[in-house]
């Protein structure tokens, strides 16, 4: 196998369980690439800072200085030439801020490095961090290739509350303008009935064909070349997933892995706007056929997850409630346990090896222009 | 894909390169287990305590009260049920200490536990670790299933300088008797002229089909059932494997995670001892198997790392020279990049996906009774 080049990782490291480095890394080395892994946290396990966590974790978080100490020995041992970088959960500014100084240092070096950032901010509503990281994420856009938030981290960077059509295009032109992100990755936006009407109709899920209680989730990608002509529009992909019911953890880390590994440099790809959908062909873009690669991976790990936790004995999948979660700590973990994302199973999967059809993913065409 | 159960790995971790944990917990994933992965360092690389490091690293150390508080937390949210565990470098004897009541805990609640024992001395004659830690390591040594110790750890262990076939017996029966280890795996010794004509002919490497250069090492598996009947004696099986000329890093790690990983219990294979040669088939033990796997998947990696250095411009395989690598230190390093092992590379290796004939280890019948 050749090697498909060097990722540098920074993310958190638990014991036990998949997310952070342990959802990203064994998928990167998977699909061949050597990963430099530096841990942001040595944890035991999932903290407990959603209800997807296990309430109960110790360890300890990697301070600035010790970060930036393992950055400047990699650079006296000249081991700081990765070709991607791949940047997740960071506790706390300082930490962040060193991570930013070395991304700043790379991105100098190499022009070429292709680097995914994941502002990991929080979900539905919620922030998980201190909002004191977020002008420093903030600072951190420009020097990345692609980015991976969901809807809620979209409103947080941006300062746009996404209620409809003009918001999301606010938003997302403020991502590439503003902060200069040349591939935003809305990694998932629930379909509301306000998102669903903006959907051409042939992008949208197909009517009486699923089950009416299943929820759908919307991936939206938007590229640019950049620096962008003044007033040059971004090009816009967007997927439709089924929702898989309950909490899983590290699905975004995994993702996000997925997107950075198969994203493939294709100078002329970017430039077909013009002629997308000639002859009825869409085209894709670098990122938009990595997102759909990644959708569907994800997604069938999270199947295989779901199956798995759905085989298991009825006292370790009780349903999330967090009033008895409080009462009995164990009854989330047992919950927890079950619910660890299967990649080692579902390592065919990753591989590509496993007859999974990725498929590809729409373009919305009239994204920009649609009243 | 099946599981194969859950390993619980704790040993070092470093960013960039593959040695302890990132040489281990990648081929142990793609065999199939979930691993659980506790770092006891934090490393920019591999250290510099022998001549394979880089010379210059930096990173931080857990602490025993980190450690302890990690299984601690683990084990209240019951995560601490593997099935088999896996320990390699520690360093100091307090974490030891930690490690050791863990491995204590884990035997006493599980009496099926497959522990695999990397007792991480030294080489060559050279200690890499403080000598407190050795009482440590001698009292954890009952607590383990399988020990991989090269022949200076056998000599630092058992207190027996290794000089002929009745020393190497007394080493080998002091580790089964006085420290009650079922499988003892000497990884590597060298062939001198006294190891090889104290080997069956059968067994030698056949003279004049190889380059009288190359030197030869002899891998020497030794089980026996415990508790041992008095008096019984173990089956030995031995393998001469070719020496790849330079140093590398890891290796021992690989080959330790490799033996874990193939080792499948099967109790009847333990007991065929008295028809080991009837008929003129050699029965394999269980700790033969693995090690026979182990030994052809870490030569095949070991071939395509050194295939890959050679094939490096001649400034980044510089040979091995202390003093020119002393007055400069990037020398060291080039040469280390270099020599990295290719495991991300040798994936299919791993797997078992290349074609390669593991062999099997040679019956060394009369290995008690030879004169």
């Amino acid at each position: 196998m050749m090697s498909k080049g060097r990722v540098l990782s920074i993310q958190s490291h638990v014991a036990f369980g998949y997310v952070g480095g342990k959802a990203a890394v064994f998928p990167l080395q998977c699909l061949g690439y050597d990963v430099d892994v530096v841990n942001t946290v040595n944890f035991s396990n999932h903290s407990g800072t959603n209800p997807a966590g296990y309430g109960r974790f110790g360890g300890s978080r990697a301070n600035a200085a010790e970060l930036s100490y393992i950055f400047e020995m990699m650079e006296k041992n000249s081991l700081l030439s990765p070709d991607r970088l791949l940047t997740g959960y960071i506790p706390g500014g300082e930490a962040l801020a060193a991570v930013t100084d070395l991304a700043r240092k790379l991105r100098k070096r190499n022009p070429e490095l292709l680097y995914l950032l994941d502002p990991v901010l929080g979900d539905a509503g919620k922030l998980y961090v201190s909002p004191d990281v977020i002008p420093i994420y903030r600072a951190m856009l420009p020097l990345a290739s692609i980015i991976t938030p969901n809807w809620f981290e979209v409103e947080v960077l941006t300062d746009v509350k996404i209620t409809d059509l003009l918001s999301l295009r606010r938003a997302v032109k403020i991502l590439h303008e503003e902060y200069s992100v040349p591939n935003v990755v809305v990694s998932s936006i629930p379909l509301k009935a306000w998102l669903k009407d903006a959907l051409p109709r042939e992008l949208q899920p197909p009517p009486g064909e699923h089950d009416p209680d299943v929820d759908f989730l919307l991936c939206i990608v938007s590229s640019v070349d950049l620096p962008s002509k003044s007033g040059a529009l971004s090009t816009v992909h967007t997927r439709v997933v089924p929702c898989i019911p309950g909490y899983f953890s590290g699905v975004g880390d995994l993702f996000s892995a997925l997107v950075l590994a198969h994203y493939e440099r294709s100078p002329a790809l970017n430039h077909v706007q013009t002629n997308h959908i000639s002859n009825g062909i869409t085209y894709d873009t670098p990122i938009s056929h990595a997102v759909s690669q990644a959708i569907a991976k994800t997604h069938a790990i999270l199947t295989i997850t779901h199956q798995h936790a759905m085989s298991l004995p009825e006292e370790e999948r009780l349903p999330t409630d967090e009033e008895l979660d409080e009462v009995e700590p164990d009854r989330q973990v047992r919950r927890m346990k079950g619910r660890e994302l299967r990649i080692i199973q579902g390592q065919d999967i990753i591989r590509g090896n496993a007859g999974l059809d990725s498929g590809r993913m729409d373009l919305w065409a009239n994204f920009w222009d649609a009243k």
